[in-house]
């Protein structure tokens, strides 16, 4: 389960990147602890977790950075046919159980699927062409309630 | 569903990193396609699929990339407690309900759950701290049967 100050989709961040290092906790059920062994070392953590609030989809949807249609598999919107998100987190420290992070854009409840670590050889493109995102001029860092989470 | 020249775990790529540009068909339902709007000015995609051949799982292994054993959360060992994979890879064209992609590391026939963008400022973070990672200089490109697939 993922802790976060957002209790609705009105001003949850629309992506960590865009979070402003709001804090987090993801939780571990005790049976899954033994898992977490040397993940202390690195920067930055995928969760994969549970749209929980989302319901039903739209293959297109209106993204919060822009003003037009596409199709939901070029956005990241949280409607979609199999509700999974991924969010890079910034790592912050492990205690028992609990992961504290930074830059999180979950609301406050969901559940967590599986923790894997950020690997730059594996996940970094920073070059990497972005369609419609990449003409976006739009500053918006927060969602509103267009998807009726 | 995801088609790709490998039928076995043995010799099939541990990451799209080190695929060597493998080319690949992620196929969609046609009750998805309008979802596919837009994509195609995106240089690379994630696919989200199901780790199909995986059956259990084990909280401590022993990473392609590494000779120690480690917790599976601070690996991308495929064998995990929800058997769901994340994969970067090359968008090349889209067809009649298939994406043509390059840097394949699943096996044939892999259920597809999603498709999304690859943002780089959501994404990318080239100098992340990678643990374990870090200090492995193995340049092993390809898997063998540890996970038992």
């Amino acid at each position: 389960m993922i802790e976060t100050p957002f209790r609705e989709a009105a001003g949850t961040p629309i992506q960590t990147s865009r979070a402003g290092g709001a804090r987090g906790r993801v939780r571990i059920d005790p049976p899954f602890r033994d898992g977490l062994r040397d993940l202390e070392g690195f920067e930055r953590i995928w969760p994969t977790y549970w749209f929980h609030r989302a319901s039903g989809f739209n293959l297109v949807v209106t993204p919060f950075l822009d003003v037009q249609e596409r199709g939901v598999f070029a956005t990241r919107a949280p409607r979609r046919p199999v509700p999974i998100g991924i969010s890079v987190v910034r790592l912050l420290s492990i205690g028992e159980g609990a992961i504290e992070v930074a830059g999180v854009d979950m609301l406050d409840g969901t559940p967590l699927l599986d923790i894997r670590p950020y690997v730059p050889e594996f996940d970094s493109y920073p070059g990497s062409r972005a369609g419609w995102f990449d003409e976006s001029n739009s500053t918006r860092c927060s969602a509103d309630d267009r998807f009726d989470l």
